[in-house]
């Protein structure tokens, strides 16, 4: 496992679904900065379940409590050790044997990776109830981040087939920025909340899930940061964000859509705008070269449809080596694309404190 | 800077494009192995530019010499160094006081980073020259791949409104995975490569360029490789593929198109097939929670146009601080498309060895 | 901070003396692997203090929670956290202006890197009581390790003038190695045992304190593991044996005393001995650039006197800038050697098993 | 292998005593600064073999070539490459079966970790001869830190039995420091040279070799660097010296000797001094808790005796796995103490570089 991230911060993410607890430890954080822990759990509450019909009935008591590396508010230098407990996890026995692996889960990977050593309950490690410590930390280094005038904030810009409108990439209002970073349904227009609660809301009476994409947008970050190669923003950002569950693919600026333009329409020309260089387009999304360009950097992750339905699925029995039919039981989001929109945002920040200075 | 990939095969590239030269440490490789280095030079052939009107007519002699770790043909597990001399630089003087950044380039992000230091002949290190240690690596490690029974093939999934065929995610056959990964212009459907030339000369006409998608799978890796969360099999592509100079998008099987799909299109059922578990689809990309299925792994990498163009383009004085234009001499590139696969490859192949034991 | 060790299983230790708790995430250990507990709380009892008058009278329950990465008994490959609560804490105010730093504590250095805001209560994440967690880590790590045939022992092999006699470092018994790690005042010649005491109990009467040497013994690792240069077997025991509070000095075999040697007779002769090939002496302690030899690992750790004495000491007052004086209250641990024997073999222990396959 | 050092500065060396060249990568370096390459050449020659009776006769032309990050005079921020070629290697065949692997040598390590397949002519990667590279890499290093105040000087503490006198750790003059890092038989009270170049001739004519202690100081480091625990400034110099082939232990301050002290003696007072904090003894060697106080970083490391002597030793052969006798032939260094000094200063150039901003 190397559930770890960062080489100046590190954090490293620990927790099964229905283990004793979960949580995170951050090792590197600056002494004497003040958290505002209510912020914490405001971010935390965004991806918390059990607010709507879109997400899942069950309850969690999802407030962590820090063990280490805070004194009062304030952050001590030593590591940050914080710990969510499992309050109802109600497994009585350890046969952890795996038959029918569930479509679309890492169920049949871990099965072999683990030999059937890990714990399969509620998909273990793998749950996405394991990125809420990724949202506390998260929670954390955008507070850093923020003392520098970075600013972070997703949004839902498509479920299923209903559209979200996408950021204007050379001008994000700070007050867009601070709505949605405060949002638990996260849109620029929100006119079409309805329409894509509509495409969940069909979905589950499917039996069925539906994916979305999300964009991201991080404001302030000055020019010239990053390294060529390896270790350029885009590769950081690349690896924070594929780190959550559910995310399938990652672009920058213009992204794949750059690949049908011409050098002309894609290139983002220089100009000079209170002084400052700017670029009258951003499709590079902020990045040429992997190092920041100054402008807003603007990124969108894939993610895939819950595979968790209620609809009845093809598997295979890995205990007989037969082919098999599998019912999921029980109530699941049928769209993760809320409650990922927090999650998201927490790795952007994750990845740029460990770029930034 | 850190051009340094790898945690088990430490890979460290250097070199400016009009320097002294480029090339590659390649830090622990397994000792006694043979390398074919005919099929090195073949990939590097591969990526080589002045083949034909797609690429730039400046010569290069891409040959590699090996200073350490090698004996005869083989491995001697010591670091491999591996440089590629500049022949024809010719710049006499060292002043390298940039005025005007090339739109699309990463010159204005490097002057910032740098404070005007870095070595702008070129592009310097963020050269597209600076690939080519990237391909000597990457052959390196395909071959102790191959031995795995790992293949590793891309071919152009597009250039600008022209398209090749996808895979067949779920059945890849091996010589199809030979022909691509030894194609200059790789291709599953060669037909399209006239169209697609064209494309790329009617750019070139309007002194402009294009862009395009990589599509590259990954054959006969078992299931049960890479690590849940942070150091997953798709974030350690990614992070590689990123390092790539003009790649702003990264997705794995459906990817993007998964995020408009249902949960009950999207997952792929399980089955029995020869004894083995394989799935009915792929739109995981051979890729669950991080961690591979014994699928193909599919992924694509959207390559924006080239930022060199012909045309006059709007820029900065970073001298004068006026806005200015600019016109950029000499031949380039329309589309890097083409040379861009096999160091997509490349990057693969340092990414998996670095996953698999 | 960077209180992680570790590219293979990651070790990242949390908490401060007088925080909420301490602990540690451990990333990367193997799936399905059984542990004993009762042995791992064996471990940790030989640090725990309060047993005799060498150590503090402070009580302390040091029993760890595992949170996550056990089932049952078992590991299930995900990250493994255990916490220690600090029970007894009674810190009523969070004011945490330093005035005298302790001489030959961190108070001093610390106030200057943290500029204040670290936790300075019972010297906070430098505390003693924070190698509690690298003992557990050790504790289970040393369980893999005890599987492929490796064991782990170590000795006081003084304290201040008084000497045990060195471990044969050509022929460990198996029992010899048993019997040392579970003691809490391990010796190889029981008998000195009361003249260390003595020579602590003066120290501790004249409000003093006194330090020593610990010699460990790492047997059973084969020949072939290690790397050459920076990751040597030597380096990573030189750098998991440094963290540990106190060590001023780790050496190898012969160590100091071979830079005296000759060549002749610092070589040691190689020896087929039942098939095997072995040496006649161990001058190297085990490793030959940097790589195992197959014969025993040999290191020697120097631990200096407990800095808190009753003494009054000379020191400075940083609110006032003036010279101060001080006289540190509260018992302290006059020597804290025999705790350190597990921390040393624990640090031996999370050292190699990031070495060993 | 790993021949890699450094999160912030990585250090990659290369090459084999036998090979086509060897070398080193340093990523990392800042732009812009202007680098000495006289001062370089310098340090280089300190460690190069030639000079008089106490080495070898081979001539070595060690003067590198800088492939990349420099322009003129200056660095580029890029990857620096520097290759020193092998001109006299003269290795006709490559056949390289080891048979009879010399005592204290890595031969038999190394073999059995590279079955049989490293180039072991003359030591291979292993050979003192890539320290070289090491000094190089360190040179411009510590050009760096020299802008910062800081100064690293390293003497011959001791060589057999001859002693030469300490560093006053709480008052070293700069003219001190200047003239032992630039003196090829370094030595604090020079009076001592005749008797140690007589104890190493009385070595070379008994076929034999001797060892010795290398004393250093880095002068000029502020307070409160280094991170506590694991990641420590003890550690981080720890893991580079004993990446240098022959040290075989590694003490800070009083070192060993705080064993034997009390704390009352080995509790370094506190002072104001000319309104800064200093210590009235350095018995810490600089580092508290891992962290820096702002004294002079002090350590010291045994350098065991060549292994490569004249007299015939007792070996095995391990192609007829029998016992056998050797004979080194050839001239070889009896004491390589001298040339060690400045690669000991070049290993703590590397460590302090990655710790300090």
């Amino acid at each position: 496992m190397a559930s770890v991230f960062g080489e100046k911060i590190k954090i490293s993410v620990f927790g099964e679904s229905h283990g004793e607890g979960i949580g995170v430890v951050i090792d590197g954080l600056p002494a004497g900065k003040a958290v505002d822990t209510e912020k914490v759990y405001a971010q935390m509450a965004r991806r918390a379940p059990g607010k709507d019909k879109t997400a899942t009935a069950r309850r969690e008591s999802d407030l962590p409590r820090v063990l280490s590396g805070m004194l009062g508010d304030r952050l001590t230098g030593a590591p940050l050790c914080a710990v969510i407990e499992n309050t109802n996890t109600r497994s009585s026995d350890y046969g952890n044997l795996l038959s029918t692996p569930r479509p679309g889960h890492s169920d049949y990977a871990a099965f072999v990776k683990y030999k059937g050593g890990n714990d399969i309950r509620g998909g273990g490690h793998f749950s996405g109830r394991i990125t809420a410590p990724i949202v506390f930390a998260g929670a954390v280094c955008r507070q850093i981040l923020e003392e520098k005038g970075i600013k972070i904030a997703a949004h839902i810009q498509s479920i299923g087939s209903v559209q979200d409108e996408k950021f204007n990439p050379v001008n994000i209002e700070p007050e867009l920025m601070d709505r949605l970073s405060a949002s638990s349904f996260s849109l620029i227009n929100p006119d079409v909340e309805q329409a894509m609660r509509d495409e969940v809301e069909q979905a589950r009476l499917a039996l069925d899930s539906v994916g979305g994409i999300i964009e991201c947008a991080v404001t302030g970050v000055p020019a010239g940061y990053g390294e060529p190669m390896f270790d350029g923003v885009e590769g950081a950002i690349a690896k924070a964000v594929f780190g959550i569950p559910a995310v399938k693919g990652v672009e920058f600026g213009a992204g794949f859509e750059s690949a049908a333009l011409r050098g002309s329409q894609n290139n983002d020309p220089f100009r000079f705008s209170g002084g400052r260089v700017v670029t009258e387009t951003n499709n590079c999304g902020g990045i040429l070269g992997g190092i920041t360009d100054g402008m807003p950097i603007i990124f969108r992750a894939a993610v895939k449809p819950t595979p968790s339905i209620g609809q009845k699925q093809k598997t295979v029995n890995l205990q007989t080596e037969q082919n098999a039919e599998l019912e999921i039981k029980g109530r699941h989001d049928p769209c993760i694309v809320p409650r990922a929109v927090p999650v998201i945002e927490a790795a952007a920040a994750i990845a740029l404190i460990n770029i930034l200075d």
